[in-house]
C-alpha cells in the first residue's frame, strides 16, 4: 500500500518491459538475410496498432495476436518484395515471444513485486506472454493477456477487466507504460498511470518520451519507479 | 519436454500444494475461540465440493468461490451453534488465501518450473490464488482460476480451458493433484495425471492416498515428482 492506494501494477509489455526492436530486427536478419532488417522490423511494428484498432472497431473479428501479426507480416513482406514460406513466417511471428527484456526489467519487476501485485497487461495472448516471461525471468503474479477478454487495448474491457479479475477498484491499479496513449486510455477508465522512458524503443529513431503531467509517476526505468514507490 | 510430451503442469491447490486443514483450523481457533476448530474446519471443507457440484448441475448460478464459501460457512456455524458477525465471516473466508503451503511445495514448484510451464488450476478465483501464491512464494507461470471459465472442476471447461489458454493440446498438460476424482476427470478429457500423497490433508483423519494405476505418476511429494521427471 502507498499514498495513492495502489495495489496492482499493470505493465505494458512490447516496448515497456521488452525491447521489441532488437528482438525482431535480429529475428528478421536471421530469417530473411537479404532485407533491411531494421526497416522491416519498424514497418511491421507500425502495422500493429492499426490492425488491433480495426478489430476493436468491429471491422475484423477478434483473433489472437499471432494471427493478426501473421497477416501484417505478409503485408510487410510484400512491401519489401520478400516471399516468406510457412516456416519463416512462423519463426518471425514466434520471435515476439523471445524478445529480450530491457536491462532493468526483470529486476525492476521483482523489486516492485515486494509491495505490489505485478501483472502483464498486454495485447499478446496469455501463452505468448508466458513464453516471454519465462524467456526473460519476469516474475509476474498474473498474466493479463488479451485473450482473457477478447479485446485489445485501449479497449475498456482490458483495463477494467484486470481490475475485476483481481477484485480491486480501477483506481487501485496503476498502468505502467512507455506509450502515452495507453496511459491516457487507462486514466480515462479510472486507473493510475506511470510513464517509463524508453528512448531506444524504435532502435535509434526518435521517440517522444515526454509523457504527460497527468501521469502519477514518470521514471527513466523500472528501478527508478521502484525507488520512487519506496520499494 | 519429456517422454510423455508434457509441456504444462496444472496443480490443484487446496490440499495438493497447501495445507488447508492447518490454515483453516488455525483461523477458526483465532476467530471463534469456543468451538472445536478442527471439527469446524473439516465440516466446512466437506461442504466445499457439494456446493460446487450444485453450481455445475445448474441448481445455483455461478458465483465466486468466496461467495460460495460464505454460504457454507454460515451453514457450518449453524451446525456448531455459533453466531458469526460480518468481520468474523470475512476473516474466515479470507483465511483460504493465506493457508500455508506444504513444506515441499514452493521449492517443488520452482524446480518443476525449470522444465515445465507451472500453473495453478483451482476452484479458487485468480485473485484468491494470487494472494495464496504471494503468501507462499509459489512461482506460478500462470494462475488458472475458476473465474476465467466460470466453471468449477471437475467440469471439462476448466481442464480444456487451461490447455486452450496455453495453446497446447490436452495431452500436453499433466494434472497434479492429491484427489483421484480430480485426476480421473482430467484424464477423461485427455490430460496426463500425477498423484501426490498428502496423508495429513484432513489433519490426522484417514485419507486414501493409494491413487490409481491409471495415473502416469505417483509421488510422495513435489520434490519426488521433480526427481521422477528429471528436473
Amino acid at each position: 500500500m502507498n499514498s495513492l492506494g495502489v495495489k496492482v501494477l499493470a505493465f505494458d509489455t512490447f516496448g515497456t518491459v521488452t525491447d521489441w526492436f532488437t528482438g525482431i530486427a535480429g529475428a528478421v536478419a536471421r530469417t530473411v538475410p537479404d532485407v533491411d532488417a531494421a526497416a522491416f522490423a519498424r514497418e511491421w511494428r507500425s502495422r500493429y496498432s492499426p490492425i488491433l484498432a480495426r478489430v476493436e472497431a468491429g471491422e475484423l473479428p477478434w483473433r489472437r495476436l499471432d494471427d493478426l501479426q501473421t497477416e501484417t507480416l505478409h503485408e510487410v513482406a510484400a512491401v519489401f518484395d520478400v516471399a516468406l514460406d510457412a516456416d519463416q513466417s512462423r519463426a518471425l511471428v514466434r520471435a515476439w515471444r523471445a524478445i529480450p527484456g530491457w536491462p532493468d526489467a526483470a529486476e525492476g519487476i521483482r523489486r516492485l513485486k515486494r509491495d505490489f501485485i505485478v501483472c502483464a497487461l498486454s495485447n499478446g495472448t496469455v501463452a505468448l506472454l508466458t513464453d516471454m516471461a519465462r524467456h526473460n525471468d519476469f516474475a509476474w503474479d498474473v498474466i493479463g493477456g488479451s485473450d482473457l477478454w477478447r479485446h485489445y487495448k485501449p479497449a475498456r474491457e482490458t483495463y477494467c477487466g484486470l481490475a475485476e479479475l483481481l477484485e480491486v477498484e480501477p483506481d487501485e491499479v496503476m498502468m505502467v507504460a512507455t506509450h502515452q496513449a495507453d496511459l491516457d486510455a487507462a486514466r480515462s477508465f479510472g486507473l493510475r498511470t506511470a510513464f517509463i522512458e524508453r528512448p531506444d524503443e524504435w532502435g535509434g529513431e526518435p521517440k517522444d518520451d515526454s509523457g504527460s503531467p497527468d501521469n502519477d509517476f514518470h521514471a527513466p526505468d523500472l528501478l527508478d519507479l521502484a525507488r520512487q514507490l519506496g520499494c
